[in-house]
């Protein structure tokens, strides 16, 4: 294991962050609030320590697979706790695991709080909640990457570690490059949002919140009913946004391209279909409660978007609609966006893969000799993919099971600690019940919460790099 | 695909169900019961079909594995259209679609009912019910192939189809005295348990009833209250051989020639352990309702081996207890028995495969190259076992998630939903909420009682057999 090396990424990850925090820092100058002092010590901590860090050169800077992955779950937990101190600094989350839980819902862009009353939160502290969605939203490993002297397969150790989906596609040769064309896509539709909020009506504070933690797919609000009062229209921008953010990003280089029939892939045609339908079918279970089929349909389309893309903002408490229509939702956790999105959820790309894998399992039991691969839009799934993603399938469901073992001794009731933990790892925000739209996340004891905590961070990097942690083979010379 | 051969083997099976059905109709004469011509017209006819269909004798008695997953699935779906008769002539359960779900219901060892009062059913009724959980129990291909004339190969397409479990491991060179000696031991463990029952107080149809239902951990029982209503020495008993059945029988075998260390294998260790800390922790949680630990700790054993055997017997209603008992059953419903058990559910050889091949595939992320098996009890597990197991799983999530979605439409509550999936589809009978062990499954559509009868039916087989039937593959040329 190249510990230097890891600890010279590490210590650019802080100096980094020391520039995050800077967002929060303007923002607090501009509202004249006094966390300014917080965020300014902090960052400044963060600076300090990662200027110290980086100037030990490693003589090596060679990465193999393990100090890729190793890389990407240490940078994720070292962002997560200093992205916790200023929030028990400045008093806000007086608790280290409470400030810890906000910091990785924020940076996994899951959404879920332990904050009651937002509406009584300093602005900066707000707008750190919403900008850590957003540096979650796309992952901040690559961008880093971007800047250091490392070759190109070094690159795609931490890209694939740390992109979610189950293969990364390059759209041009160099990873630097594809990496950098994300980037401004992800800029350029998180600024078109921002505008079309403004031009909606939405004050600048609350508009730059709400693309950012819509850009991320992370939901957190800085009103306490999320998006329940703003205006309609409002509401529909957001419902829009929150769909293409759920939708691979190649897409709309492909769009930019005329390329149309790239852009429209089986996995983008099935996320519409899928969102379409069930916004269909949850708009007439609901609208026995709105008696308008112009609300219930805003309301269901709102719903469907916002847990598609795991956003997890909220117009209606979905948590008092018909069985119907909250046992669809619940679905709608697990199978979340498309990859190359900033959505979660086990993915439809995989949901895909899955499927026809399963198809191809079945014939192979009645013709054991032969070889076929699955094609997805005409290409072939390499058999290195299918079994990734079956494998991921299983982890996927060994860390739910164990979760909510560890959940029960909270004698909570069953659904809502099993929409706690599909939210958790989903990186939704609100689940049913007790952890439902209207209700937050701190009424959990710390052992559950530190269990939701690696949820959010399992969930976000997909599983490997957060259970190889725990590994001793990672460890071994 | 050789049809040819494969009404012959229907024939057969017709043939022995009509002699099954000689049981339920010899309780019928000796009770006196109208419902003896029920069961003799459904035997004749049986009986007659099958020697009709037997006469024409197959030129070629060659199958290849998609006869044998072909012949496995439509022999229990015909076992259970013509299972489903008695009940419906009878006047017992009046719709066909409920007279299948219970004959489903009964062969695959679930146990969950829609019928209201079964005290007030036929006594011959209810034996044929109990009957058909002991035929399903060990499954009746593999016996009924020992009489037919094939070689030994064809045999294990059969036997590897219809037995639980990921692997079938012979105990004696030969497949059909393997199957001797598994059926022997089944029959000596079932007759154990009827004398003990005996000797406890039962009366004999009782015990009977008891002795083919714990048997075949399915679950039906002949009083409205289940097993509550007996004194605690039968609750023991009862405890103690639905643990016994839900361990892998060949332990039985190297128990009797004093192998003790191939016994104790790994999955049975885990078994007793799980199955003993799941006891204890229930028991006190449930303490403060019983404000007994004798009673709490004998609730608590009979409740664990219950659904860990997926038996389905219950002495308390469970769905009533605080939320940390109801959420750790929920989770043993899904863990069920040993393979080579009667019992349903993923099962724990499965289990300890799918956390092996997790660590090793978590390995093999960080050493690409490494080539190594992963071992149980010392033995290697061959590569093909545990993708196979990994494959399971995945379309046991597949299968459970659209079971999920249809049942939504029918407007019950989530845990009610899946529970009653879960249920169905391990095999164990009672959910919680509305399909608890109070309640029945009466409540539900018609629609989504056929989705549970495929799910019970899936469940059985091992979806494989019962999802080719719906794969193209499978009947193409």
């Amino acid at each position: 294991m190249n510990y230097r090396m890891i600890a010279n990424i590490l210590g650019w990850l802080m100096i980094f962050e020391s520039i995050f925090l800077a967002v929060p820092m303007i923002t607090a100058v501009v509202y004249w609030e006094s966390t300014f002092w917080v965020f300014l010590g902090t960052a400044a901590f963060c600076l300090a320590a990662g200027l110290v860090i980086t100037r030990f050169k490693p003589g090596n800077t060679t990465l193999y697979a393990r100090e890729g992955f190793v890389i990407v779950s240490l940078s994720w937990i070292v962002l997560s706790l200093f992205g916790a101190v200023p929030f028990v600094l400045s008093g806000a989350i007086p608790s280290f695991i409470d400030a810890l839980f906000e910091a990785v819902s924020g940076f996994s862009t899951t959404g879920a709080t332990v904050i009651n009353d937002v509406e009584s939160m300093p602005r900066s502290i707000l707008m750190w909640r919403s900008f850590t969605h957003w540096i979650g939203g796309m992952g901040v490993l690559v961008f880093i990457m971007a800047f250091l002297p490392l070759s190109g397969g070094q690159n795609m150790h931490i890209m694939k570690a740390e992109s979610p989906g189950p293969s990364v596609g390059k759209l041009v040769p160099h990873v630097k490059t594809t990496a950098l064309l994300l980037y401004s896509i992800y800029f350029v539709l998180t600024l078109a949002m921002f505008i079309a909020l403004i031009i909606g009506g939405m004050d600048v504070f609350e508009a730059l919140n709400t693309a950012f933690a819509t850009g991320g797919t992370g939901g957190m609000g800085v009103r306490n009913s999320s998006m329940g009062e703003y205006a309609p229209h409002i509401q529909i921008i957001v419902t829009v946004f929150m769909a293409m953010f759920a939708i691979n990003f190649n897409s709309y280089f492909f769009i930019i391209h005329a390329k149309f029939r790239e852009a429209f892939t089986t996995e983008v045609i099935t996320f519409l279909a899928i969102a379409g339908i069930s916004a269909t079918v949850i708009a007439f279970n609901i609208n026995g409660i709105y008696n308008n089929m112009g609300d219930s349909v805003r309301h269901s389309a709102f719903t469907v978007a916002s847990i598609m893309s795991t956003t997890g903002f909220s117009t209606e408490d979905f948590n008092l609609w018909p069985e119907l229509s909250r046992s669809l939702i619940v679905m709608l956790m697990f199978i979340g966006g498309c990859a190359g999105s900033t959505s979660g959820g086990i993915k439809l790309s995989r949901i895909l893969i899955l499927f026809k894998g399963m198809k191809k399992e079945l014939e192979l039991l009645i013709h054991p000799k032969q070889v076929k691969k699955i094609k997805i839009d005409g290409h072939p799934i390499e058999h290195e993919v299918v079994r990734s993603v079956n494998v991921y399938m299983v982890g996927y469901v060994l860390v739910f099971a164990v979760s909510m073992v560890i959940l029960s001794f909270d004698e909570m009731d069953l659904i809502t600690n099993f929409t706690a933990v599909a939210s958790a790892i989903n990186n939704v925000g609100p689940g049913l019940e007790l952890a439902g739209p209207a209700s937050n996340f701190s009424i959990f004891s710390e052992p559950v919460k530190l269990v939701l905590i690696f949820d959010m961070l399992a969930g976000r990097l997909e599983l490997f790099p957060i259970l190889l942690l725990f590994s001793p083979t990672t460890w071994k010379k």
